[in-house]
């Protein structure tokens, strides 16, 4: 590899294209979806499970391992992909957006955040340098710069300075990288207005990132912002880089975004709904915990392979749900990524064999029945 | 087989035996522990790694069944060890100590267990006749009968009226059994007199069990008193059925009672104390929430070939119990088990091989080390 890590795109279809990105920690299938690691664990599930199931790049949060347990640590215990003992590749974001969205911002300037742990209230300071020293500590193959999310809804004139902040930070983050080995995505702002996306892709693509991430969608805006804000993204970053749309979303979601371009994706939705008793499946959501199940013999998803699928029936997921059980989590957590994980290699393989539109019209069609459509409602 | 259960002893060493319980799910080598599936779920196992840790046997509460999901749905969803998936053997007790230690007794009269759900407060009415019912519709290997298990302390005439109460539930007990494909266990108890637990075994040995217990030990009594009325009952108990210490225990009582000549055994003690954080190993207890952990890259125990073991450093299951993530519950449930396992597995070995007494002396002092030594804190 040239750099830290080399994307090969292997067959386009439309916009949409099938790739590899090429990280110290081996190969990852593109488009790809990363189960979301907050505390350098998937909550509910092993690595060895997720690495079975076919993930092989994971994302942690580098505020949460900051607050907790250090990145000093996870540096000497061999960084986070080993410290948590996933034998594929690591991302891990700024800290930035959880910092915004769980501690207690005493301020945005210039020099970067501050705020207080949510854990203890300790005073922490987030620098696009800090968040670089972070994330090099923690030792991921993929690191994030430091953005500001733009919150939304945002003035013409507040979107403008979020992203005239994030494109100066993005500068001083890639000052900042000392180390060869870990590769850094600048993120692409702009809110929802089409102008300010346009000038911060620009600002942002003309600095030497090895990917380009959408950042500030799926964070209130509506659906068709989001969507009308992601495909514009998409067509201003460069085609020979990694494109990963920032916390997106439902599986229908996913399908529009790769319909876009865009190669990576992180959200806690199939982890979390999981936990809240609601699976994904080809025929739509389930929601376990429906009298309609209590005495159903059959499986989560007649049309899944996974090992919950070949294991329980409905009805004693359903109990174990009711009865708060450790297994329920685990269950629903192992189906919705193995779920998310066949939905991607089935893009994949349709892109390859260029019948990826006809694939993402029939399988958002299937995703709308079921429970309760594919809205994420947990 | 010629009964529901047939249990062959292919070795002895002085009291401890060697055997095998032949079930419809296949045969359970003994001594063995079961570990305990209170709701059709051994908390935060699935059942294909209770299988693949070598566990043939799991139990199972009826009153936990029985107030959610039901014994009707347990029974239509094809008994409880297909509902909970688990390919072996299943036992379930009777329903009475979780009614006495969980539930709002209203009363025990000749006639049963009358108590609230602890759920709903619902009025449930558990009687010895109603208790096999209820055990056969959830269609278990073994069954236990219905039994006084007598509260200490109990004075002397107390625990006398108490076990003769047992005795009269364990007759009409064993009249309502119908069907042929499940074993019916006798319970011994008394109390920690000598006469009555003398009295007790002659009355309950003198009926048609296929194996017997000795219960109403472990709650509360001092650890001397348990060890003796343990060896006394087992002394009391015919050679040729499995004999099953309710409830106990801790790893160097369960040797102790090995080498008294139980053969089973069942305690929430391992799986309970993982998801407090506390561990098992060949070097006595390890409470992995302690400082000293925090940079610990070992694995919980050196000598241990688990996969939690093989896979994760202190350091990281500290990070994981400290941060509350499932994963901490699981891997310590999971070497916990592992332990209880190979435990029962050394011991088999150290039987047939007529060096049980010093393979159990050299283990109990062993247990003795680590943070905790080997009491039950938690």
């Amino acid at each position: 590899m040239t750099g830290p890590i080399e994307f090969l795109i292997t067959a386009n279809d439309d916009l949409a294209r099938v790739g590899c990105v090429r990280t110290p920690h081996g190969p990852v299938a593109t488009p790809a979806f990363m189960p979301v690691g907050t505390r350098a664990a998937v909550k509910a599930m092993s690595p060895d499970e997720l690495w079975n199931i076919g993930y092989r790049l994971v994302l942690a949060n580098a505020y949460h391992l900051l607050v907790r347990p250090g990145p000093d640590l996870v540096r000497e215990l061999g960084g986070v992909g080993r410290f948590m003992a996933f034998p594929g590749a690591t991302l891990t974001d700024s800290g930035g957006f959880q910092a915004m969205s769980l501690a207690k911002i005493s301020s945005v300037s210039e020099d970067g955040l501050r705020f207080r742990s949510h854990l203890d209230g300790a005073p922490v300071t987030l620098t696009p340098e800090s968040a670089i020293e972070v994330q090099e500590a923690l030792g991921a193959d993929i690191m994030m710069v430091l953005d500001e999310c733009t919150p939304y809804p945002a003035s013409h004139d507040q979107a403008r300075k979020s992203l005239e902040l994030t494109a100066r930070w993005a500068e001083r983050g890639l000052r900042t990288r000392r180390g060869s080995t870990q590769a850094l995505f600048g993120i692409v702002q702009g809110s929802t207005y089409t102008d300010l996306r346009r000038r911060s892709a620009l600002q942002i693509t003309s600095l030497g990132f090895d990917g380009f991430a959408a950042g500030g969608l799926s964070v209130g805006e509506p659906k068709d912002a989001m969507l009308e804000m992601a495909a514009l993204s998409a067509s201003l970053l460069p085609a020979d880089r990694p494109r990963y749309l920032m916390g997106v979303g439902m599986p229908a979601d996913l399908l529009a975004a790769v319909g876009m371009g865009f190669d990576m994706f992180d959200c806690v939705i199939p982890t979390r709904n999981a936990r809240n008793g609601s699976a994904f499946t080809s025929a739509g959501r389930v929601s376990i915990k429906r009298a309609n199940y209590a005495r159903d013999a059959g499986p989560l998803d007649a049309d899944c392979e996974c090992r919950p699928c070949r294991t329980f029936s409905r009805a004693y997921l359903r109990h174990l749900f009711l009865s708060g059980e450790i297994l329920a989590a685990r269950a629903l957590t192992e189906h919705n990524l193995f779920f998310y994980a066949r939905l991607m290699r089935e893009a994949q393989a349709a892109i390859a064999s260029r019948t990826f539109r006809a694939y993402a019209n029939s399988m958002t069609a299937a995703l709308q029945g079921g429970d309760a459509g594919d809205k994420d409602t947990d």
